[in-house]
């Protein structure tokens, strides 16, 4: 390729229904291109602060450290292991899907000592094997799960699962990425300690930020760590010093500004739809992609009480070229779909009804253009 | 603050003249809000080979591993010390500001040993000085400077450093966050071998992206790592993975997509108007500004040799309340610039001319408004 060549980027204008990013809301979009301000202006400063309360409500917690991490979903995830996790902690991880795995590599990077609690992909995280593990290691201090597995449209018991690690003295670290705002989490009910999420999948914004929220017991353990915390970039002490209440914010890195408008305005949206609302809604999209899905003859791969509504694991038939359906789903339509990931490559689709891409508009088309290509193909 | 209250951000429109971010060019503003995709599409993949070759014109440099960590400067920081530095490794790192400083907490919380070479702030790095740590300690194995200082508007000579380190068989680790895209950085002909930079500096982009490039020889030391970089999301031999060249791409994170957009529109504009009249215009901008800061009694805290044409150390004459007339800038006319910082704060101003704010429209009107403030208050 040559630079001459290089032009300004007109993307294509998709429909969003993999794993994520899913559809940007409009609204979300033009917010991002708003003008930029300074991240010390008092204007800035304010959004900030209406920020944090929209993210409170979207994460259902009056938890005063509540805040969207300057970085993808990954960075949320790393933020909560290195500011919690001190070397020689003994973290559970319930692990039945990718991002489990993606927790034990974060704490073996903080010298903490992983015990895995392993369910099979596909189905949601087993309360008694958890139970069991933290009767067999009761020096283990961190219990750590994903809620909504993004890779196997899995979703599991947050709230038993919280109760149990917390009747062993336990914190919480709470992977939402995929849950937060299409279907219910509830920080402070539940009692997690520190949950993390990402912009792109239900709130209807673009990928690149990580809301994030911690307790006062999780602050206590990071206030009286032994160690420094091992990022600069993710040490809360620092990041609290400019997110932190009061005029005086003590500058830590340059804020992303025009990404962090474009969450405020999807977060405005959530508020005035109303998080049960939106709760709701996604149920409703699922249940209707559901039965065209099962009207075309396919199936789900997860059983109906563990389903997430908002990422759709479907089975792929027998004899059809899965890959193939998605290229041609993309570029005969326009629409993309998420393949299938580790174990499960090549034997589901995962689609996703998430956010501003979960109405009915979508699930029509999906299934129209699924019926087509299948129809086709056969 | 009541929720029921929030309402859509609508930010003031400013001109941005303190250290960053600087003003945002409006194609770029545009480019951020078109449609969202896939961050494994087709059309996306194509657009990040581009970025890639864009961002090594920027950086001069034919270094394949050239591209921009999803999150801000100080994590692009962070990014070339975790991978760098393992426990033990004695880097020498030559201060002369705050981010100097910074650079020390990023080596002692990847378990290296920094040795601080310190220059007054306001001055270049010594590169004498430099030589003598090296001869000093000939154990060290990375040397670390900050080109352009953003907290005191100084350039320091990162071709001679960047030589000495090279004679002692260090690597180099090179901060251009303020000089990239204002005044010449070459990585290939210098021999630089990590360095990064910020999108919302003098690339006219918004913040929240990091550039990032490394030489052969770095990828090497990375590549021969005795322990795992601590950091699961800035991992370069993950990374890689992803940004990599061929078709195949393995899922890393969620890149930024519409951010990306950005970048990739800020780099196309630079190179429409060629790198070297991309210098030329910082230099031309800044003498235009000096003339009238000089014009109207003001004048420089860095001596000629050593400023930055994009970001000017204005002293505070004797007797003026330099916050109030910041804050008289910000509320009359919508301009803001910078206060100093550390030890120099309360005695300069930062007023940046970086990227798109380099312009005589800029010029004028800050230099307007300072007289009449001045004037004003005097």
């Amino acid at each position: 390729m040559h630079i001459n060549d290089i032009k300004s980027f007109v993307p294509p204008v998709r429909t969003l229904m993999g794993p994520g990013p899913s559809d940007v809301h409009p609204r979300v979009s033009q917010a991002m291109a708003r003008p930029t301000i300074g991240h010390l202006d008092p204007a800035f400063v304010d959004m900030m602060d209406e920020l944090k309360v929209l993210l409170q409500y979207a994460f259902q917690t009056k938890n005063a450290l509540t805040i969207p991490v300057s970085a993808p979903g990954s960075a949320g995830m790393e933020c909560c292991f290195v500011n919690l996790v001190e070397p020689g902690d003994k973290v559970i991880i319930c692990q039945n899907g990718v991002f489990g795995g993606r927790m034990k590599e974060n704490v073996e990077r903080c010298g903490g000592i992983p015990i895995m609690v392993v369910d099979e992909w596909g189905i949601a995280v087993d309360a008694n094997k958890l139970e069991d593990a933290l009767k067999a290691n009761t020096d283990a201090n961190i219990v750590a799960f994903v809620h909504a597995e993004t890779s196997t449209g899995v979703q599991s018991d947050a709230k038993t699962l919280c109760e149990i690690a917390r009747r062993h003295d336990c914190l919480t670290i709470v992977d939402t990425v995929t849950s937060l705002g299409g279907t219910p989490v509830k920080v402070d009910e539940w009692q997690i300690d520190a949950i993390y999420s990402g912009s792109q999948k239900c709130l209807s914004c673009t990928p690149g930020l990580s809301p994030v929220s911690f307790s006062e017991r999780a602050i206590e353990k990071i206030k009286g760590r032994q160690s420094k915390v091992q990022s600069w970039f993710l040490d809360l002490n620092l990041v609290m010093g400019y997110w932190g209440s009061g005029t005086k914010r003590a500058y830590h890195h340059t804020a992303p500004i025009n990404a962090l408008y474009g969450l405020h305005e999807a977060l405005v949206i959530l508020k005035e739809e109303g998080l049960e609302n939106a709760w709701a809604r996604h149920e409703t999209n699922h249940q209707g992609f559901r039965a065209g899905i099962e009207a075309i003859g396919l199936s789900f791969k997860v059983k109906e009480s563990d389903r997430l509504p908002q990422l759709n694991a479907i089975t792929v038939p027998e004899g059809v070229d899965e890959a193939e359906v998605r290229k041609r789903l993309l570029n005969e339509y326009h629409l993309e779909i998420g393949a299938g990931l580790g174990s499960l490559a090549g034997k589901i689709w995962r689609i996703g009804l998430m956010g501003y891409a979960s109405r009915t508009k979508n699930v029509l088309y999906c299934l129209g253009a699924m019926t087509e290509i299948l129809s086709d193909m056969a």
